[in-house]
């Protein structure tokens, strides 16, 4: 995510349509943005935060003295877009906060204020997914590691090296030998198309798997870690996660394996005391019924299509974030690590 | 699978293009027989038992003086076609007993007595069938029940009303309420294609999921037993089955729910004490790179694609068998309902 060359609009890498074809997008309204992020040419908890932001300050460009009611209705256009990432709604409060502090101001310099507030939103971002590869490459078996993933959690998915695969990066530059076993992510495979893509293009080996295949691979043996990302945290530690990633949990925990969830401070909410209270969002039959358009199930065939599901902190080993590790029990060290962002609410 | 209206050919329905089509094929050659087996035409491990002996009594019509030697080459033929399922070499060595028993006959008589055999083959499954659908609807809760299944263990797998879904097809004729939650089963989709597919044809309600989804469905609750088919049964009751089994397997002992596989005697391998020793086969890479026919994972990417994995016996509530239900310890109730099966050997 970034500007376009000539600063007037958002220039963004259409995921959708990875990997047989790479299309920057040039989305010149804010609703282009919020579309983008709801038919998933941008995700990635993250990165919907980041796109978010950008989303505004786009729609802000232009906008005169009425600036606040218009800031509230871009806020609520993305507050819509997708209800389960933490990182959105961090971000537009961020963004809010920027407003609510400028009263009085001229719709020009609010403008510009959130567009300076939007580049350090994705700075920020890059410099947490550093530090969760730093604190997460020591977890690491320093003689050669084979990380299971699931889903997307990498650069893609991020504003810098990604939350789940960051230490698989730093092991990289670090000269440590890794590889990937990646689950492909049924039913919109951000796994074999995105995870598989980024990786086979930093030289990264990787191995693609079916969702259901996990278990066999970590009963095959010589799996290092499960390392995955995360949509949003509750306060006891709770994960919702790409869905699938609850049973990876607990086939690690049969395997005596390490599950670490590697997300930055920004997808923790203390607001949600566990994982009952975080919003799963359903998404359309079709995604399920088959893929990219081509149909493979009978028409009409009635489906269930959570896109997250909810891992309980007790499968979890450690939470690695740009703070640190976390180990069990995990409230004390979640709260401390989201605690001073909470500070900057409004 | 049974001859065309000539009686010269074996028609066969093709699996591999259903829901979208239907489409009979018409297999003159045993060797196409074998190929349609290979390349999932016809699929589920009493299926291709079937299959094959219809594919060997094919194949023999018209055998003369040198029929011993024509029939282990036939033999020898579908032993090569799929390496897990206990089924189909259970009925080959049947055949081959068949063979052994009539040293001296003439090629003619031979051939007749191999396809009634064939017929037998495929009456004695649909009676096994029959007797599973029995044994497990008493297993379901009579006011009405709600089966988590994998991959197809239906109608479109045996000669009869299927493995799995026989207790569901049962429930229904005797008027319990049942519904069926269907995982997929990548990277086939026999679950989306076959199973959702028979059981609207059956009018019986099926919601459709992603084999990811299963821990979040089972979070949410009412899920009355997982029932699942079984490619090859050890002694000790290790489990091959579609892979993905596995994982739905633990899922179902942290929910509480009970845990099922439907299988036939023929599918019990006395000679394996256990799953280690079970082959399971891996599949063309192109399987999992692609979805439907195209490719969706970027070209070339390493694939580890097993069809089938290894759920262990303590996973397992109950075998339901054409010999009744088999509760733990297995050992001994497996090797009671094989043994019979074991003494027709040559």
């Amino acid at each position: 995510v970034g500007w376009t060359e000539d600063g007037v609009a958002v220039a963004l890498l259409d995921q959708s349509r990875l990997p047989l074809e790479e299309v920057i997008l040039r989305l010149e309204a804010a609703a282009e943005v919020a579309e983008a992020i709801r038919s998933l040419r941008v995700r990635g908890a993250p990165a919907i935060g980041v796109a978010a932001a950008y989303g505004v300050a786009l729609g802000m460009s232009g906008a005169g003295d009425g600036w606040p009611t218009h800031l509230q209705s871009l806020l609520s256009l993305f507050r819509g877009t997708r209800p389960t990432g933490r990182n959105l709604f961090q971000v537009l409060e961020r963004l809010e906060a920027v407003g609510a502090a400028m009263a009085g101001a001229s719709g020009p310099e609010v403008a510009r204020a959130l567009r300076t507030e939007a580049e350090r939103v994705r700075e920020e971002d890059a410099v947490a997914c550093r530090s969760i590869g730093e604190a997460g490459v020591k977890l690491l078996p320093p003689e050669g590691a084979v990380v299971l993933t699931h889903c997307n959690a990498g650069a893609l998915a991020t504003g810098g090296v990604g939350t789940a695969l960051a230490p698989v990066y730093l092991a990289r530059e670090r000269g440590i030998p890794v590889e990937v076993v990646a689950c492909e992510a049924r039913p919109v495979l951000q796994g074999s198309r995105l995870t598989a893509w980024e990786l086979m293009r930093a030289g990264v080996p990787v191995t693609l798997i079916t969702d259901g295949m996990a278990g066999a691979r970590m009963a095959v043996g010589g799996i290092s870690a499960v390392v995955v990302g995360a949509d949003r945290i509750a306060a006891d530690g709770s994960t919702a996660n790409k869905v699938g990633t609850y049973a990876l949990a607990l086939l690690a925990r049969e395997h005596g394996i390490p599950f670490y969830v590697a997300a930055p401070a920004t997808t923790v909410d203390l607001s949600i005391p566990d994982g009952r209270g975080i919003r799963v969002e359903e998404r359309a039959p079709a995604e399920v019924r088959g893929f990219g358009g081509g149909g493979t199930a009978p028409p009409g065939v009635a489906v269930w299509n959570p896109a997250f599901d909810i891992t309980p902190p007790e499968l979890i080993t450690a939470f690695i974030t740009d703070g640190g590790v976390i180990r069990p029990p995990f409230a004390p060290g979640l709260h401390a690590l989201a605690s001073p962002v909470d500070r900057s609410r409004p």
